[in-house]
């Protein structure tokens, strides 16, 4: 192969994920000819501080200065691996302006200013790709873009963040409390320094959302997702789960429903033969539901430096491919809906509680009919301990509006013979 | 949505898939503009006796004669779902030598011919698309081209045939034999009249010859493909591995190693915390391990009406976009490599034997010696029964080479001692 042309790329930090990206282009390299059709060339490396790397990467190629990035016309796509908003926001839409097309892995960015790049990359007749920001290695994005495009699709969910899960599936395996299996998940690295974005919820959210938008064509934001955390589960609700042949696990649900869509991350109780139930340690998965497809599910590593790398140069592949076929911008935004996100307080679900109760007669009649006052269908009601004058019991509910059990949970919390509301989760049926 | 173009598509065949793909095709009609910014016409279907159908379709686009379809330019695109390699075959040369783009569901033609189409659809610079022929409704052709293509693939495994996957369900969940299980398969549908292709492994090798084609960039067909069928497993069998935390599943297996590509479908021995043991009932799967992905799954419905036909219209949209971007032909034929074929001679696994001993001193020690004489070792053996004077025992080997346990088969059918070998299996590790 002779005279290929080199498309040529800038890394945009070298981090965990930038790493990855560069091994793995450098790894490919013999391939890319045929694969693309063109040569693959690591033109520039965007870090902070180029003393620290020179001993990791050739130094002509290291820069701590983006105009010189910018201004490189010879530079054909740009990924972007330095995560947060700024500067990689404006980065990203300054490249995409001088025609420069991008691949990010920036999970944060897609998820609240998603669109706003999609539609400058569509003016400048440019691809933005970022199956890497979704659940790593996973291919995820591209399915529901391609593959599935003949379906509704009325619901993903996903077990979307490898650090919850890695805790959830300590405490469910080895019957852990969460602290303690948070210390182990930060000890192996598999939780940072500050976890809260993992534990709360957050980062699901921003997957959720992304997800979401281009599941049902319609744009959906962080700000949209409601959004609760592990961090209140128990030992001791994983084993009563367990007792009803359930798992807990920390899930992203949109639902796409005539009154609006649903999104959310939240602990749900989900039936063992469930193949998400399946789904441990800091494995990642999503499950789709579409009108032709049925049930389907994507699994893999969601996370790591190569995974993640796995779906970035995935990306760039495509943009060249594009460039070779002169077809860029050939898949853009697929938003042509404006659905509106159903309030949660409209959300239906069934409902895990475990409550302490004053252990008399007319207790049990007493909190039935709160349920009954609310419109709230008891599946199920189990007493698990009675502790001098203290029972435990554990009721799951039919399905029912959000606001329902709020109200319900709101009249309990002033009951004197209600002593303790120990847990509330809902459960997927 | 004014003066759009209109892509028009022909489907070959009425059966199951070409009512999936018409249903699917009439109930998105209004998403096409948005989704591929054309209309999307049925313009007609090719079936051998038009009246059969014409209560359900309109007789207008029905027609019994292939010429009326290829001598027709207004036709973009032709949906292959006839089955069968002729006329098949001679059909989609002749389309595509027309300059019309084709889907195809019909693995026997692409495990068999399929270098054949990719070339002419190459040659005339048109799209031959066949996500549909492996694993039905589950993206797996599509992953593998673009979003996997990053990795250096080594090895694919699939469940990829849902009536065997049906058939060892009842097996193991149920207890029932085979014969009660495919007589059950057959009256739920499951199973054709005659259900030789599926029972034997021939389906799963046409598929699995797909997928290593596609992971290895190298022509594999189906003639590569050592297969072997699930009809001598045993109740019994499938008992012994669930003592030793094994389920039996028929996998279609494609590693590729430094000494060629290994492709078979074969019953074998999968330890039940992989992913694919919990595969169940007529689910497909399909794992993929790449050097930077790490491990995969692929999980979802392999057959049905709509879910078949999710896959083909999604490669419908896939063409008619392209067709929107002037750049059909964008991702053709990947198989620039030309990798040899390992014989399944020099094939490593680790085996299961179930054997029928003399139940006297020495038969373990001759029985140990033949094993010895072929370098296979004994990872586990275990004494299932004695039964007067007959002894069943249960053998687990360490990886050997097929021809070096076939060699050791071949010398205890000749001792006396040893009174039957009911059973041997492969063992995935």
């Amino acid at each position: 192969m002779e005279n290929l042309q080199v498309r040529r790329v800038a890394i945009l930090g070298f981090g965990t994920v930038g790493k990855g990206v560069y091994k793995v282009i450098r790894k490919q390299q013999e391939e890319f000819p045929y694969i693309i059709g063109a040569e693959l060339e690591i033109a520039k490396i965007l870090v902070r501080n180029k003393a620290k790397y020179s001993q990791e990467v050739e130094e002509t190629i290291l820069t701590d200065t983006w105009a010189e990035i910018i201004a490189d016309d010879s530079i054909d796509i740009i990924i972007e691996v330095m995560g947060g908003i700024e500067p990689a926001r404006t980065y990203i839409l300054e490249a995409l302006r001088a025609g420069k097309h991008v691949v990010t892995a920036n999970k944060d960015l897609v998820a609240q200013h998603g669109h706003e790049l999609l539609d400058t990359a569509s003016q400048n007749n440019c691809d933005l790709l970022f199956e890497a920001s979704v659940a790593g290695g996973i291919p995820i994005i591209r399915p529901l873009k391609q593959c599935l495009a003949a379906n509704t699709i009325t619901e993903v969910i996903g077990i979307i963040n490898g650090t919850t899960n890695f805790i959830l599936t300590k405490m469910s395996q080895e019957g852990m409390e969460f602290q303690d299996a948070l210390a182990l998940a930060t000890e192996l690295g598999y939780a940072e320094a500050d976890p809260t974005a993992d534990i709360e919820g957050y980062d699901a959210g921003r997957k959720i959302a992304i997800m979401a938008s281009i599941a049902f064509h319609s744009r959906v934001t962080f700000s949209d997702v409601f959004t609760e955390g592990i961090s209140k589960i128990t030992a001791k609700d994983i084993r009563y789960a367990h007792e009803m042949d359930y798992e807990i696990k920390l899930l992203g649900i949109a639902c796409n429903t005539p009154e609006g869509i649903e999104v959310r991350v939240h602990p749900t109780f989900i039936p063992k033969n469930h193949p998400l139930a399946a789904v441990s340690d800091s494995f990642n998965a999503v499950f789709v539901h579409g009108d032709a497809l049925d049930d389907a599910m994507f699994y893999g590593r969601g996370a790591g430096e190569l995974p993640t790398a796995s779906a970035v140069v995935g990306d760039v592949i495509d943009i060249a491919r594009n460039m070779q076929n002169i077809c860029t911008g050939r898949i853009g935004c697929t938003c042509y809906k404006s659905l509106p996100i159903k309030p949660m307080a409209e959300v239906k679900s069934s409902y895990y509680l475990r409550m302490q109760l004053e252990d008399k007669p007319g207790t049990l009649s007493a909190l039935a009919g709160v349920f009954g006052e609310n419109k709230v269908s008891i599946f199920k009601l189990v007493q698990k301990t009675r502790d001098n004058d203290t029972a435990e019991v554990v009721i799951i509910t039919a399905p029912v509006k959000e606001k329902r059990i709020q109200e319900a949970i709101k009249t309990f919390s002033q009951m004197e013979i209600i002593r303790k509301i120990s847990s509330v989760m809902r459960v997927y049926d």
